[in-house]
């Protein structure tokens, strides 16, 4: 990490000024976990968000957008174990309800609260629970980390973060929580995911900010190559700070954060996939373009059988080519070198004789890491995947049975 | 099947007239199996051909495309065990030996034998081995049988099957081998697939019926959506069948035996996919064009969240939905209607109540249908994949180990 942004211990989304949360156990889920929170910013925010591109998208997404028009916002009511998606008329109304029940619990306009679910798709919000549980959630500083807990479903640990950035007249902090699991391939953000900030950042930059931010995290990580309907990524900022108002020109030190903080929780999100037991990292160079160095890179970290090659820890690199053969991207076979834990296992299109016991236990890593140089241009880019286990067979065989 | 198209008992890839075959266990597998074979036509072919999409090629698929330039080939000689993908300038010459060696055999032209060969990437053919048993193989009518054995890698069982069409002034028969398992995804065609027939048929309109036949049957099966380098398809016709030449006009009865041919061999490589326990029929009517029909088939049959709920006999529907929302088809949400075994789940984007345990215990079966209505134009297609089992990761995990 550059000087000058330092990660906040214990840090979460509420570790800006001014942001509060809470969260209950509202019974939406069958389990006695929390499943319902709300995250408030005692100021109003600028607020910028990325959703996902599924064609069929959450009732909590198409309100969220149109609450987002005017790039303001001041809360989020999430709920987990129920995605509300495909749930027709009533499950707009039930997710315009959410909104108004926290707007109103908190004294704010409807317009100026977020709503997101995650869950089962298919099936209706269970509105008697919700109503109650909303009605019972406190609000309090620590409440990030609730907050983060309720969000979760087959997630196995709270993905959270806080960088705190020095800067002149006066420093600010970048909070953030993150759920990933299953379905995630995002396509501009993943599963959910809230940024906060106390710094004053215009509306502009903030929304050209994170949308930078996800293209370089959140949408180089894949678990399993189904893009979620329900992918959000919100950023709220409230100017509590006292910074001056950070933009275009000023913005560097609040770019680096910002991609600092989506980078940690996208990893997160990857080494918590469903059924993972380590993080590939695939670094793809020399690429004709960066688009097609990000198409290699996310499509060899999305190949089942490069995933579960590396679940047994085995070096057979085949795949990696044959995965990265078959992008799309431009390839000369002839000029690829391919690297194993940078043990270089190809040169030119040519195996290279590598000690094959020496590599298959570093692959025994929690961190793997593959790099493919196609020397064809300047286009360069990195993804994140996970390894393909039994398990996560097993997790996604009896989702809903 | 329509009449006049009837499939022979143990029918195979040496039933047509004049075809000939023959298999020995070389050593390129360490398993003691057959793992080299010739299939051979007493009479020249007119030849066609379909082959990978994938940018890296194996040897043997930029040799077959040269060799089949002119339409004409009378030999294939095939080994498993190994890919010959990735071997450089020395992968090249061993394919264009193994060409030289059988058509020296044959007394027949390099240029008339193709190549094929599938195994692990990234490792040379042990030529000595393949040299000693090119020369061991003894050709006979019914090594069509051997021959579809000697394919065979992670395969669980031989695809083989042949048609007799009857016709004026005499009929004629289609044979034809497979061999799948795992990285199936093709573009173009599958793993490998030989077919043959003596009836005569005019080149061109050969490879047309054959890039119909294939785009309709294995370009619409998917195991893990990994495309391979090395997947080959190739059609011989050695007129021996005394048909009139075979073209445009008349060609409707060929056409249908030989999808028939092509369908038959590529379900029976989704139903032998690594792990899998079931075959998944995806039906997308109504969608705008047959593109976006095609392209929502295969995507929700490559789903790893739909094809791990079916393992599980889960009938849950939304990753289905899901599925369709990121394929890139045009999606009206409201007027999309779902069925899981002819039981509609989703009626214009809403749930439609149904009997879980009734369901789930259909999806027991060895076969799923699955039907989307889209009802946005006439593109129709159907897709075939099977389940994700934890069967397919443990396969997938030590394969070079």
């Amino acid at each position: 990490m550059d000087s000058g942004v330092k990660v906040i211990a214990s840090g979460t989304v509420t570790s800006p000024q001014g942001f509060l949360a809470g969260a209950v156990q509202s019974g939406i889920k069958n389990k006695r976990e929390l499943d319902l929170a709300v995250l408030y910013s005692e100021e109003p925010c600028v607020a910028a968000g990325a959703f996902t591109t599924n064609a069929i998208k959450a009732a909590s997404i198409v309100l969220s957008r149109r609450h987002l028009q005017n790039r303001n916002a001041q809360a989020i009511v999430v709920n987990s174990g129920c995605a509300n998606v495909c749930t027709g008329d009533s499950g707009m109304a039930d997710a315009e309800e959410m909104a108004s029940l926290v707007a109103g619990k908190l004294g704010i306009s409807p317009g100026d609260t977020l709503v997101a679910s995650t869950g089962v798709i298919g099936v209706s919000l269970p509105m008697e629970r919700i109503r109650d549980g909303i009605r019972k959630i406190t609000l309090t500083r620590e409440g990030g980390h609730e907050l983060a807990r309720a969000m979760l479903t087959t997630d196995t640990f709270a993905k959270e973060i806080a960088v705190f950035v020095e800067a002149k007249p006066s420093g600010f902090t970048i909070g953030g929580v993150a759920k990933g699991a299953g379905m995630i391939h995002p396509d501009m953000a993943t599963m959910l995911c809230f940024l906060t900030t106390d710094a004053a950042v215009d509306a502009d930059f903030l929304q050209v900010a994170l949308q930078r931010a996800v293209d370089a995290s959140f949408n180089m990580v894949t678990v399993d190559g189904d893009t979620s309907p329900s992918d959000t990524v919100v950023l709220l900022a409230n100017g509590l700070a006292q910074t001056e108002t950070i933009n275009d020109r000023n913005g560097e030190a609040f770019r680096e954060a910002l991609d600092e903080a989506c980078l940690y929780l996208a990893k997160c999100v990857v080494r918590d996939g469903e059924g993972a037991t380590k993080l590939i990292e695939v670094a793809v160079e020399g690429a004709l373009t960066e688009a097609e160095a990000r198409l290699a890179a996310r499509t060899i970290a999305g190949s089942p059988l490069v995933k579960a090659a590396i679940h047994g820890n085995d070096p057979n690199w085949g795949r990696i080519v044959a995965a990265l053969g078959r992008s799309g991207a431009e390839v000369a076979e002839t000029k690829l070198n391919v690297y194993l834990n940078n043990v270089c296992v190809m040169k030119q299109g040519c195996p290279v004789p590598f000690d094959k016991q020496k590599v298959s236990a570093s692959l025994g890593d929690k961190e793997v890491f593959l790099r493919l140089t196609l020397n064809l241009g300047t286009g360069r880019a990195t993804a994140w995947g996970c390894d393909l286990s039994e398990e996560y067979v097993t997790i996604n065989s009896d989702y809903t049975t």
